[in-house]
């Protein structure tokens, strides 16, 4: 009944499923747990590869590990589908910042300044331009930028991807959900499942006095905004992350319909962010809601109304799209929005989490990440301020924060 | 493998199984043929039994049918309860209509007076008392106007219902799609079906020279509108009817909120007309759209957002509530708005469609109007103007058109 590897990876979203993929591929043995009940946020997700249009003041160091991943995204998206013979839909066209009125104009020339003071590339358009690059947008827009670096990926394509070549390398998937981290003397041992072995009725002595259901030696906890319900996670980080919810809705064009676009359009429409990514299928992913709602994942009214409002307002045309599908995810937000990834303080225990609006992007350079630890090499440098030390007091004071690495 | 019957019913939505339970109920053997494809208009509906908001000028004829139809429905519907034991859901408080700004408020008083005038009852309102029966409509809203009369039924458990009710009165239910009405030396003689037998790969002869897959002594078309797709029909009625898409959103309470209005809401937004009804489990039904765009039942961006739009303009709150389904249907129109009920000049041939917004409403009178037909009594005088004869050049002008009965 007790599995026992090398590695479990608690956590099957595109970041477990990521880390499990590379670290067999690097000759570990690894037993991934998920509960499959199918919420990762990774499938309620643009998949936008945008270091550069994501780029907010103040957040230099997310930056620098957005180009980074961005950088890795490419060689690592072959590789799957070599690996796989999937296709996972990467699209090159970059992305075009819209700005509705002038306002709206105004911030994206100050964040667009910025942009380019870090190194980022980014052409400025007018109206006309804009209408020249896509031709359905409203003459009604103010300007825009086009950021040619910022791709996208089709996650829900990747995802699988990402499984397949876990399985093909030879992860062994539990479908199962884990109640807690087991650790003894420091280490950690492995992991309990909530329905694994009925082990989970026993009171859990800390310590554990019954075995883990998976043993193993290192344990990489990457189970998205839920991994703060683990217990046996060191409690300050078990608070530092929380379910940001995001509501998006998925298009398809009419039959006969040629393409409306073939940039990611990002457009700023009064102060309200929308975008819209074209997928190789011909779906148009229309998002995203950033909501404190705690767990719930209802789709709302209010939300679906403003995503097409805003979306109808720049791009007219999308109204004459079929509304395909309506969802909600729930994002691992953190307090500084820079991810959590690295050890924990606790012997064998990795985090892997906090990736916010940047799971997909970030997965191959996490699953790098976490390689590195788990054979015992450095990181990447771009990871130093986004240790999980930076959220626990004991180890606060010898770490860089986040942002004072900037 | 062929049935004989007294009656076959082409047709299962509530039209359909309204006129099969009260046939069965009057002593017929009956079997009913549905494709049960689950595409029914009715069961994209939002139940409004509203013969007085919904009367327009110039359709005096058809205001009458309607009021026949409410009058009716409350006995129908407790004897359809009584028989199966289900709830379908009827909901007396009576609808308010909403006038958004002047404009709508002007054209909402003179309907208003039209529909005095024919005797209706009819309570104006400003916008304070508007809001004291229903305290989430904005301040916003000029007016409005309350029909009392006017109820609401729970479509899918209507129909449900009625479902139940001809099964246990004896009907016999098969799943398969009737492809041609037989005729034979002037009578109708029964239905071929598409799967039945294979017969539908023999070329069909006129007049038939293989047997019907249903041999009945009467045969009543109740396809709303796809009646016009089955051979064996006349052909002015075959093309008397035809799809007028609606689109419309079910929606949800959270949990833990109390209901957000009682009355049905029929709203005119700057011309827009927009209906939100209320569910005795708690949803909301917000619709609907009219399209002519033939069979298409795709939902569409621009549609929700309308919907919502509006909605949402005279009921704020409305955005709190979850969007748990959307959905779009084809209501069977025709050239006169009024429906086609009775015979069509072939022996045994009954024609039972044409409700377009109303089927819901009319389904109690129209099975009684074909009871009446079946057994040699005559229908209700109502429905004199809406025989299918209107349609039928050598009947027509020894018949009063729909509107020449006014």
């Amino acid at each position: 009944m007790a599995e026992t590897a090398d590695v479990v990876v608690v956590g099957g979203g595109v970041i477990g499923t990521a880390i499990a993929w590379r670290a067999a591929a690097a000759g570990l043995d690894v037993v991934l747990v998920d509960p499959a009940r199918g919420d990762a946020a990774s499938l309620v997700a643009a998949g936008m590869l945008a270091p550069v249009s994501e780029a907010l003041f103040g957040e230099g160091a997310l930056l620098r590990v957005n180009l980074l991943a961005v950088g890795r995204f490419g060689s690592f998206a072959a590789e799957l589908e070599e690996v796989t013979g999937h296709q996972v839909g990467v699209r090159r066209e970059g992305t075009m910042a819209i700005a509705y009125d002038p306002g709206d104009y105004a911030a994206l020339i100050r964040l667009t300044a910025f942009r380019r003071s870090a190194g980022l590339d980014a052409e400025e358009l007018d109206s006309r331009a804009c209408r020249q690059l896509e031709g359905f947008l409203t003459p009604d827009v103010h300007g825009g930028v086009l950021f040619a670096g910022d791709w996208s990926v089709d996650n829900r394509r990747y995802a699988a991807a990402l499984r397949a070549a876990a399985a093909a390398a030879g992860v062994r998937f539990v479908r199962d959900q884990v109640s807690q981290v087991l650790v003894h003397d420091g280490r950690a041992t492995g992991v309990r499942l909530a329905d694994g072995s009925g082990a989970a009725a026993v009171p859990l002595a800390a310590g554990g006095g019954t075995g883990p259901d998976v043993s193993a030696g290192a344990v990489v906890v990457a189970a998205g905004c839920w991994s703060g319900a683990l217990a046996g996670l060191p409690d300050p980080l078990r608070s530092a992350v929380r379910p940001v919810k995001g509501q998006l809705l998925r298009l398809r064009h009419p039959a006969g319909m040629a393409p409306v676009i073939s940039h990611t359009i990002r457009a700023t429409v009064r102060g309200a962010d929308v975008y819209l990514v074209p997928r190789a299928d011909g779906e148009v992913i229309v998002g995203a809601t950033q909501e404190e709602r705690g767990p719930d994942r209802t789709v709302t009214a209010g939300a679906v109304h403003d995503l097409l409002h805003d979306a109808m307002s720049v791009l007219p045309v999308t109204s004459e799209l079929i509304l395909a599908e309506t969802c909600a995810g729930l994002r691992p937000g953190t307090p500084d929005n820079g991810p959590i990834v690295g050890g924990t303080g606790v012997e064998g225990l990795l985090l892997a989490t906090g990736h916010y609006r940047n799971g997909i992007l970030m997965s191959p350079v996490t699953a790098d990440a976490m390689v590195a630890y788990l054979t015992g090499q450095p990181p990447a440098p771009e990871w130093e301020p986004f240790t999980p030390g930076r959220f626990l007091p004991e180890l606060a004071s010898t770490e860089s924060t986040a942002e004072g690495a900037r």
